[in-house]
């Protein structure tokens, strides 16, 4: 492959050398079923635990906190509808917003049709949601509450640890669940100071491979799999562990230091990156939005067009998330932007390995694409 | 690692080479999420869709008919509970056996907590079902036959087109699965002969890697996936696709060719190790069970004693199956064998890769265990 400037990483990512090195390592030395009783088994279940330990290690968690899934698809349906099983007789209320991933959205869809009171909240034009409507929306008939800490659009924080607050004042028996896929390997992550009792997060958006998630479950919190089997994850997660991308996703997480540095970075990319773009598009991320995250308008252009004039140069970004393939984004039309910002919107996502040279790349073929494209509205 | 002698084969499986070479090939070199809109995205679509056909071609279905998933497990139960959602409202009777696989049997006994009629069917002593009771349990109140293509543990080959007929001639709305994991790459499979609207299989049985399985799903058939989330393999497992998995049981798929040639040979080393044994060991997998599995119970002896003694030779066998960590085989309980005789049972299952030099190692050691060891009864 030629050169790519690539600013599609809340997409996916390039899986980073560590990871390739710990997944190869895998395949050739320790490939054992974990749940078979002789040595070659517990080799790869001590291998299991060894990067179990050092996730948790990684937002303050308890080593037995850590539930590997196959996604962050599945570590999310797993905590919702194991959550809204497990509690189903103590209230039927779930609180969550209109800006969800859809695998948090249509799990939650699925438990309204199946007789659940679900409350969407929705957001400031920035994609934040107000606390207050938060603190409001839960009552002590409340189940659950699932709210993304990072929007893979707009990179908008989300106020958790206010639901965290709001859960304990309205004494209702929610589990917390948040989202973490944007903000995991990010956004320095506490579970403790920020309250949730279940995290979901995924490897390919770190520099680790596809097919491995994880769902991080507070040893207090009680759910009821929605997965069935031979027991595997303590009967969060059943089928056999994808050791490989286990392994993958520690080494992932292990090139990770130092995220506060990456963030000051990054953060220096992103406003160099506005400073260049401001004056002929319209910036929809906030302010204080994460800093891997830009999402803009390039007013009058339609963002496939410019996606496609972008990628001709070798340059990648996004239409919208990759998930919602050609459909227009719930996430920007609930922020109330109007059809044509919709229209076209791109989101650049940067990674450590984004450089400035590439945001001038970037910025002047923007600046190209509006010089020679014919305008669409 | 030292040299080993590896009769754990339905446990799991050594990855092979060309699974491992195209594992890499797309860390390295495709890494773009498959649903992006740009050429990175769409270059990882067309792999995944090359890996699709290939599979496809292996068991005679339609590209189309190919879902990807991260587990044998995740393949079982999107068949299972999709089936029972999208058939609940034309019966109620779901028939099964009393000898599948955990991942089939707990999702089956979540939908008999739900409401459903369950029946499930024993085997005779080797762990075959009776095709005339098979046919007598399904009427037309049946809404899923689940029967697995070859027991796990016993290597017992059941009666699936006998079950494709007794739907017709009841008249149900029923779907038939079939778990194939056992069966897969080693029986050669026809999908349409065979008669099944869903089979099930897994990566790491066939020296691909873990973390990925598939569901055939035929196109005549409609599930309701218990899996919510973006939409990807048409809405049938939601989550970015685990491309290097993918790609490494396309790897391992291509290796497999010619099978009939490999259950010649592997019907020889069995029949051998069958001629070695029988003296001391009662033979518990019947005379047409598949070549890849022998179960035989080393009477006198628990057989987690012989695990042990054998391990510390560098040859390993499993002690029922790896998924039911320390409990008493379900499925030798349902042949109807005395609990002497499962307790001292052992699992003995090959690959391609063994040889008649690793039976003669595995049967000496055997025999040398029953000449060292104290008998525990």
């Amino acid at each position: 492959m030629d050169y790519l400037i690539y600013f599609d990483n809340s997409s996916t990512t390039k899986p980073c050398e560590t990871a390739i090195k710990y997944i190869n390592d895998s395949l050739n030395n320790f490939w054992g079923n974990p749940s078979s009783l002789h040595t070659l088994g517990m080799f790869s279940e001590e291998k299991i635990n060894q990067a179990r330990g050092c996730i948790a290690k990684s937002i303050n968690a308890l080593t037995e906190e850590i539930f590997f899934t196959g996604s962050g698809t599945e570590a999310n349906n797993i905590a919702i509808l194991g959550a809204a099983n497990a509690l189903k007789r103590r209230g039927n209320r779930i609180v969550t917003t209109a800006i969800e991933h859809p695998s948090v959205l249509n799990a939650i869809k699925n438990l309204e049709q199946n007789g659940f009171e679900v409350v969407y909240l929705k957001p400031d034009k920035y994609g934040v949601i107000d606390p207050q409507e938060l603190t409001n929306a839960i009552n002590k008939n409340t189940i659950l509450v699932s709210i993304m800490l990072v929007n893979n659009e707009l990179g908008s924080i989300e106020p958790i640890t206010q639901a965290a607050n709001a859960i304990k004042q309205a004494n209702a028996p929610a589990l917390l669940h948040t989202d973490a896929v944007q903000a995991f390997g990010k956004l320095p992550i506490n579970v403790k100071t920020l309250g949730v009792d279940l995290l979901s997060a995924s490897g390919h958006k770190i520099h680790g491979p596809k097919g491995i998630g994880f769902l991080y479950k507070s040893k207090k919190a009680n759910i009821l799999s929605p997965v069935f089997g031979g027991g595997q994850e303590l009967g969060v997660r059943s089928g056999t562990q994808p050791t490989p991308a286990i392994m993958g996703l520690m080494g992932a997480v292990l090139e990770l230091q130092n995220l506060n540095e990456h963030l000051n970075e990054i953060n220096n990319l992103k406003q160099y990156c506005i400073s260049k773009l401001q004056d002929f598009c319209s910036i929809n991320s906030g302010p204080d939005s994460l800093p891997y995250i830009l999402n803009v308008s390039v007013t009058g252009y339609k963002s496939e067009t410019i996606l496609h004039f972008l990628e001709s140069k070798n340059i990648f970004v996004s239409s919208g998330s990759a998930c919602a393939k050609g459909k227009k984004s719930h996430v920007l039309l609930s922020c109330g932007l109007n059809n044509k910002q919709i229209d076209s919107s791109i989101r650049i996502s940067f990674s450590r390995f984004n450089t400035k040279k590439e945001i001038d790349a970037l910025c002047n073929a923007l600046q190209d694409a509006c010089n020679t494209l014919r305008k669409a509205y």
